[in-house]
């Protein structure tokens, strides 16, 4: 792309005043648009060193009221950063709905920079890009506009640029190693910089190769891009989006009703005995894993009052409290629901070497979500294929990835709500909510069906839990754990 | 404290065992009165080395709902964290109303740490004391429950664990040098952990000293002085706080009506000479305050329509977009009402070096939640001081703090909110409610005058723009912020 790129015309001066003065204008009308249509912007500015990606930002937001936008910045990742997954840190700083996020700089810098010093494989790198495509994928799926910009000056204009820099004791600090190693090696980055903008170029987020040569005219290139994305993405809002077939193997599941319940039972002196043996276990294991830094993350699903809580408690019983958190999931906070569905809990996942158990995960968005109305069935319909790569993401960080459907039968659930509202202490645990829900058991039943079939990945798999008794589910639950971590152990 | 500390009686096994179980199930009954009052719960674990905290608390939190608390540690600050005020990771994670917080370990440990090593000196050991005491008092005024466990072993005793914990390959990681360190010069750490605890010990957040020599021993005994923490402070809820004086020196300031605003005007000549002179200005300083890693802070309040936004733009239409973020203060979200009312600007103070740009502010509270009636009499009032210490914190920390009311009369605003009705672009700009605050343009004089008053410190002053003229308020304001920021940098 950058190879072959053909310069854009700059204007004479008068037409380019004229351009950039009408352009920052539709720019700012835009922005009660976007505020109103509740259209999330994220504006990426990549591109050589000293090509005046700051500067032209500078001008850009001036347009826009500080209440809708944000500039986020980063540098190299810390250790502390460095333990969570690669994309963790640009995903937390996602735009809310009619809201901009403008990066100066994202996540290309990051791999093109391990790209050029070679602490990157190819293996590594196309895992990436993989990696990438699906984010932005889902992101402009979930209705965010993703714009991204790659200034580009050449090898002269840049050394001119850097020198000017480095003359002046005030400005010589803003020019760093990286960007005079990269005019030493132009020829190797421009390689590096066009396969990464080639192998991310889609017709959803495309790229926009920005002449950066002349100040002005980079201003006006990167608004009327701006304003003619912005416009599109407006006009294109209420269309419904592909859904994608599923591309990962899916394991063979049964249905919920072909679940064997009876006879799933534990003695009380088996129990008891059990649980100790295993607890002793997983404690052990908990901290080889913190030594070896492997990141657990454990999501709980099943029917209210299948006994989640209990069952989360065993495992926990047996953990060392800095090493665990559990995450109750309840309906999401306005800045949440103001976000792609996957964000609050991609801003709650596990450092490498802690286990993070959710208690209700993401998947609400096929069941909950979808059997309220609370997203669109295009919405719901896409979610298990956004999943499943959410899943993929996290398997690929090198997360074990545990989750559990807590299965019982109607009449048990029926005979647990009357006891909870007979005793005093557990009655807050019974809402009106429990018994609305209840009223649609079947409706739910076949939601569930549907999303363990399609979410049974080899890296993700559902594990039942029978739980009619909730000793042997709790045995069983802990059994699984400590295979899976003991498996990610070795 | 822990030089004269008088061991406390073990009870007989059987006594213990039926203590700790009766301890347990009380704090498991707390957890939903503690719910119901929307009480926050911030305890602390300290301790010798191999005291057993982890383990303990590992016990404690098996009573509580995990919707019901968090659990916090901390290793040696990053240096990306050291770019916030000391006390920031911590009071990112205070509890919620109703919820609690565990920190294993919190900020005590960082400050004994750096007396034994030396790095810190008696005068900023004082500063941080004095400021601790004041954040636990503010936190406990402000409704929270602060409980602090030192968990106490002899000499003999640690060496015996720490050596333990070495002989075993899954355990000798969690010695650390520091430890053993401790271990060596057990009895200078006394010294050192006894000044801190003395110092800061104080009625409303005490510390309780564990004996930790047994470990069910000391579980009972947390287990108690926590149930009996929450007692007290659930009998004491709505108990009135009392309001403590001002102990900072105060500026002499002017009424509101004593504000002369004619004649403050500029022309447009002047107004764009004068603009683009300190722009210029302003924009090398931006680099200046970069390198020297001086973290701005700049408070905007004023009257509806009184051009702060405008105002606002013309400082950051000088300034480096990675390097300043404009944060528009609205009402508080939920997850926010939550917590104590000055959390959520810790959360959003900038890192050395950047400029945050508040757009409303923590000022709220003395206005409009005192007006309004959203906090108690007894909030607001004690808010003054409450502030100022808040202000005298970044102050401390190196923060150049900036506080501007932009005043108009009450004639401007009626021309201005008919104007913006009368403009498209701009009625979104104006709201049922700014109509409605007018209606009570007395009241706000009032507070805004005793605020004014209040608040005017020598380290934090408020500044008046007079904004009739808005070109005149807006070189004010530059002049201000330029001469600030000047004298920051020398």
């Amino acid at each position: 792309m950058l190879e072959d790129y053909v310069k854009a015309m700059r204007p004479e001066d008068e037409e380019l005043a004229a351009g950039i003065k009408d352009a920052r204008e539709a720019l700012n009308a835009c922005q009660m648009k976007i505020k109103e249509a509740g259209l999330p912007v994220m504006v990426i500015f990549e591109g050589w060193g000293a090509a005046g990606k700051g500067s032209v930002l500078g001008k850009v937001i001036r347009n826009i009221d500080p209440r809708f936008f944000k500039v986020k910045t980063y540098a190299a990742p810390t250790e502390e950063e460095k333990r969570y997954p690669f994309l963790y840190r640009y995903i937390k700083d996602i735009p809310e709905k009619g809201k901009f996020t403008f990066y100066d700089t994202y996540w290309m810098e990051e791999i093109t920079d391990a790209r050029m010093d070679g602490s990157m494989s190819d293996a590594e790198y196309e895992e990436r890009i993989d990696s990438i495509n699906r984010t932005e994928r889902t992101l402009v799926d979930n209705g965010y506009l993703v714009m991204k910009f790659f200034f580009h000056i050449g090898k002269k204009e840049q050394k001119k640029r850097l020198d000017e820099l480095l003359a002046d004791k005030d400005t010589k600090w803003r020019v760093d190693k990286s960007d005079l190693y990269e005019n030493k090696h132009y020829d190797e980055s421009l390689k590096v910089y066009d396969n990464y903008l080639k192998d991310t170029n889609s017709p959803t987020a495309p790229w926009y190769i920005i002449d950066a040569k002349d100040k002005k005219f980079a201003e006006l290139q990167v608004l009327e891009f701006l304003n003619s994305g912005i416009d599109t993405a407006l006009k294109n809002k209420d269309l419904a989006v592909p859904i994608l077939q599923n591309t990962y193997k899916l394991k063979k599941t049964p249905k919920l009703k072909e679940i064997e319940l009876k006879g799933k039972t534990l003695t009380e002196e088996e129990y008891d005995q059990r649980l100790d043996e295993l607890q002793k276990e997983l404690r052990q294991l908990h901290y080889k894993l913190y030594r070896k830094k492997i990141p657990v993350i454990i999501a709980y699903e099943g029917w209210d009052a299948a006994g989640k809580g209990g069952n989360i408690k065993r495992i926990t019983g047996a953990l060392d409290p800095r090493g665990f958190e559990v995450l109750p999931i309840a309906s999401p906070e306005p800045h949440e629901k103001a976000r792609h569905f996957l964000w609050r809990f991609w801003t709650r996942l596990p450092k490498t070497g802690h286990i993070a158990i959710f208690d209700r995960t993401w998947y609400g968005r096929v069941m909950v979500e979808r059997i309220e109305g609370f997203c669109s069935e295009n919405d719901w319909q896409r979610a298990y294929n956004e999943i499943n790569e959410f899943e993929k993401e996290l398997s690929d960080w090198g997360a074990v990835v545990i989750k559990f459907w807590v299965q019982i039968d109607k009449r048990t659930q029926l005979k647990r709500f009357k006891e909870r509202q007979a005793t005093p202490e557990k009655q807050w645990k019974i809402t009106d909510e429990d018994w609305r829900n209840r009223e649609k058991w079947n409706q739910y039943e076949g939601a569930i069906d549907e999303m363990i079939q399609k979410t049974s990945t080899e890296f993700a798999p559902w594990y039942i839990l029978e739980s009619v008794d909730k000793k042997y589910a709790r045995i069983k639950a802990l059994e699984i754990v400590i295979d899976r971590i003991k498996k990610a152990c070795d």
